[in-house]
């Protein structure tokens, strides 16, 4: 495989390509709705909350509100949710713990052990929506092992915007082409592409449960196609 | 100690605090004279190359030339340095190789082991004013366990500017009486703690070599001092 030759640096799609974040949106608010003697279909309220997360972040890209970060979204995106789960009665401190589960996901079961290979040979970062913070307390609890956290908060661009990418590659003083994108999501790689990145398609096709339709299979001949993350490591040469 | 339970987060300066930038500088200057016949003082070599490290950061932070980061300084700095060496015929090859010297650097002794005790209980970053990809390549190469890679590049303000220190607390979502600056020099403690951060001073006696005048002792009574990284992480209770 002549691409992995090329390669320096691996940057990371982080919700959904490297963590579950259905499954363990889904814990935290059974958790939640437990302790408050609440019961709800849990799973709804993790889908209901991911699918606030592109219009929210399109209101950053369009300019009709100004930068706020990812735990600012997520916050604003419950609020907007808790009644309509029986969660309209939290108060400010379980609102605050509540919205931090987001630092709290759990990896796919490959996921690092196949990040510990990789980083053998390949500088390792997040390029992620996610902000610092969120992304650095999910490593510390998960044992990311990350080289760096870069990515939308850095870049003060949200994904699938040209400039969050670049700013990754040009913080590394790497050439695009030197930087491979791996996402679970082909309109991530294709805007990766897009900016001169190498691309690798890792398969999750329980990231929005067993009734998934999107992702299923690559959109294009990405650079590798992976079923996970130890597959990546081999395709790779680690 | 009161102060350890308040902290989160430990924010390093890294040039003199973690690596021995004069041995380390001197040892590659020597090596790339051997490739090419040329004998010099090569600790001279680095203490001037380091000599030229604030005056070229003064004309960023003053606003006389562009945000140029710590690679592109080092460069125009070293390019004006090698005539005075014997060096003047290195071509542009050789003048990257050296120039990434910097991202060489070897830690003091007991950098790594107090690193790794440190991280068992606080987020550990940078808050360097050398760029991303520099600090990257360090940390690969000599196993230095950072959670993220902050400071002047990513504040787009060199130390001791307010911003490069309160972009990191910020960007680790933390009260800056959460972060704890740990530096060599008094000068970088007494900014930090005017943005409002805790404070640890760390003996290293021989940064500028036997002869050296500065900073041989804290300046003020900073929260911390230690005489190094394991006797800081004996002080903070880990």
């Amino acid at each position: 495989m002549t691409v992995a030759s090329q390669i320096k640096a691996l940057a990371f799609d982080v919700f959904g390509t490297v963590v579950d974040w259905r499954g363990s949106i889904s814990h935290e608010g059974e958790a939640i709705g437990a302790k408050h003697g609440v019961d709800a279909d849990w799973m709804a309220f993790a889908d209901a909350w991911r699918a606030a997360y592109q219009p929210a972040m399109e209101r950053v890209r369009d300019g009709s509100i100004p930068w706020t970060n990812l735990d600012g979204l997520h916050r604003a995106n419950l609020d907007g949710l808790l009644d309509r789960f029986g969660l309209a009665g939290l108060d400010e401190s379980d609102r605050d713990q509540l919205n931090r589960a987001w630092h709290r996901l759990d990896p796919w079961p490959d996921a690092v052990a196949g990040l510990i290979r990789l980083k053998r040979k390949y500088t390792l970062v997040t390029l992620s929506n996610g902000n610092v913070a969120l992304m650095v307390n999910m490593a510390r609890r998960a044992g990311l092992p990350w080289d760096a956290i870069l990515g939308a908060e850095v870049a003060r661009h949200y994904k699938p915007q040209p400039e969050a990418y670049r700013n990754t590659a040009e913080l590394l003083a790497l050439e695009p082409a030197r930087v491979m994108m791996v996402a679970a999501h082909n309109d991530d790689l294709a805007a990766a592409a897009d900016v001169g990145f190498a691309t690798a398609f890792v398969h999750r096709p329980r990231e929005y449960g067993p009734g998934q339709t999107t992702d299923l299979e690559p959109a294009r001949d990405w650079d590798v196609i992976a079923d996970d993350f130890l597959d990546l490591a081999t395709k790779l040469g680690v």
